[in-house]
């Protein structure tokens, strides 16, 4: 027998309560059974969102969601300026490419958060720009970035701001109003705790001039489409049902907790990941790391592809490793979604044994009894400020 | 307390096995225990198909199956011939349109098949056309097409044979390569027995250089894309992972049955459904009718929305109504997918209680008594006539 944990930055480990709801049966979608749960999900998503724009719900993996901020705001030749530092910022760029826009990149090296007075510069030399596209949390290194200083920035020029928060959104703080986000896109298997297969994505009042004009074409991704079912409690195509269903319950679980509660607890668990890592004699691979997952140097003379792959096959624990260029060079372990105190302690055991196993400097222990200390107190010395603006969405 | 009955064509009920799957924990998408599902459905979905093509698999909702064959094979400005007798024919039409295709509509009017020669005829005057659009079975009358005739015919020109099989793929007869279908969209939640949310399509040999060419914008339906990950057996983008997990499990029983099994069986629940319609003095909607729905006309004075209403609120069982123009004239009865004898007894004796109640001239039990007659007897006798072309692929 081996039991399987998953500790990757998504999918993610999913509550019983919500993995069962996905076996139930079908319900058909055009019902006013479905519309309730469909109802629950709009506003319990508003409330993760932190939200009172428009929110939409599309069947597809959080890429599909992506796309459709860049189909529905941009057209050929229309100027899009990309903060990317990582994998998924450049994925922002590839789309736009295909849809024919003029990127106009402001690259920062893999592991630095986003300048945001780099971003006022393009803004000023590109005052054309139909929209700054960026990341909340970048996933494949572990950075947040300052959303709300980047929202501030963008909601003072005609631009609007699309924000990729797929792997940050219920774990790491975003208030989507209070800090001027305009299109956000997330998906349901990181912090919303359910399976794969959804996408979601609010939309400004900002924004909707953009997706009227907008030329690319789009039918399945069509934000005017699905701002049409809206009223009728259910999406234009047959979604995925029990998805939804099950995602009910995973929002009714983080509204129990408290938004400003999920995003304590993920700030504490990241705290002890990295100092447990530090105490290992490991480094993080990033100076601005975010609360979701923890990027991790891989050791001088290992190799990251392997401790990977022989973690996940000796022990049973699934952890990532370096995407593109960072392949082999980094590690990382999420702390996302339905993650507690012994998450992190199988995180960071897993990698104590494999790397002494590989023949690495470590003390086995260490770096598991240094989270231990942080473990031992409640997460409430992590909650975030007030918010800043109006009061919060409950 | 009420049972539920889901006598709708899509989503239909799921066997237990498959819908409990769906609950089991997720799975990590990138590593060889999900490749070891990814081959099985693959080979499954190509058994069902009966093809050798290509076949990827794509989250999201059919609709995305089909807008994806319109962004990989047609640029703006192309001409594609739409095979149109309904709902979902003109949903082709409306994809199309929105990526600037210049349409020729071979429009029936609706509950009528595609005239075959009139295709022939289409694609004579119009020998740039790239594609010809249909459907396999259109869900919304519940005709089906000719699809070997069709595929017969384009097969001689260059433009390739694009196939929405949606509501048709295992249940009613397809032999995707036999019958030279180039493209087939399908989608998890009807005949393929899996909740809503996984779409997918074949493509063929002869629609390869037409994807490499094709200038309209895409990226999370771009088939080179997902070509590419299949030696990896893994998709582009974190995919339903649940969904296809629990999909082994429905191909598992399909192939159990035996394809060719599964089309007599759902030949003869449409026969025996036919059999107490008319027996029960309504009409059958379509003149060529499919094997996986039948469409009923309701009797003059009554509202079909209020009996489809109805009949959900007060007996549980969810049959579906007409779309668009056909709104309130018609009632459809499923039989496609995890459907049995009892199922067809469960949606013609709801719909005759309903009718009763609702005034008109229905003797209680008298359609019932029909499909029993023919219930009695094992599907056998429905047997489709051996493949014509290339034995059968197992």
């Amino acid at each position: 027998m081996k039991k399987h944990y998953l500790i990757t930055p998504g999918p993610t480990p999913i509550p019983p309560e919500v993995s069962s709801k996905e076996g139930l049966p079908v319900l058909h979608h055009r019902t006013s059974e479905f519309g309730v749960y469909f109802v629950e999900v709009i506003e319990g998503l508003k409330y993760v969102f932190q939200t009172r724009n428009d929110l939409f719900l599309i069947t597809s993996s959080g890429t599909g969601g992506m796309e459709s901020a860049v189909a529905n705001l941009i057209s050929a030749g229309d100027t899009a300026i990309v903060a990317a530092s990582g994998a998924f910022g450049e994925r922002w760029g590839k789309i736009l490419a295909s849809y024919g826009a003029q990127v106009v990149w402001v690259r920062e090296p893999d592991g630095q958060a986003i300048v945001p007075s780099k971003i006022e510069e393009a803004l000023k030399k590109n005052p054309q720009a139909k929209a700054v596209f960026g990341q909340h949390t970048e996933t494949s290194t572990g950075v947040v970035n300052d959303v709300q200083k980047l929202g501030e920035i963008v909601s003072k020029t005609p631009a609007v701001f699309v924000l990729d928060a797929i792997s940050g959104l219920g774990g790491q703080e975003l208030r989507t109003d209070d800090w001027k986000a305009d299109v956000v896109v997330a998906g349901s298997q990181k912090g919303l705790m359910t399976a794969p297969g959804l996408a979601m994505v609010s939309v400004s009042r900002k924004a909707w001039p953009l997706v009227e004009a907008a030329k690319s074409p789009r039918f399945y991704f069509d934000y005017r489409t699905l701002r049409k079912s809206i009223p009728e409690k259910e999406t234009p195509y047959t979604p995925a049902v029990t998805l939804i269903v099950s995602m009910a319950e995973a929002l009714r679980q983080i509204k129990d907790e408290g938004i400003e509660n999920v995003w304590a607890r993920h700030a504490w668990l990241a705290h002890a990941t990295r100092e447990g890592v530090k105490a290992m004699g490991l480094t993080i691979f990033t100076q601005t790391p975010c609360n979701v997952l923890t990027s991790i140097n891989v050791p001088a003379g290992l190799d990251g592809k392997k401790i990977v792959k022989r973690t996940r096959e000796e022990y049973g624990v699934s952890i990532a490793g370096g995407q593109v260029q960072l392949e082999g060079k980094i590690v990382r372990l999420a702390h996302m979604g339905y993650m507690g105190r012994f998450d992190v302690i199988i995180g960071l055991s897993a990698l104590e044994m494999m790397l002494h196993d590989m023949g690495a400097k470590i003390e086995l222990g260490k770096g598991v009894a240094a989270a231990q200390r942080h473990l031992q107190n409640p997460p409430a010395a992590f909650a975030p400020a007030p918010a800043p603006g109006a009061a919060a969405i409950r």
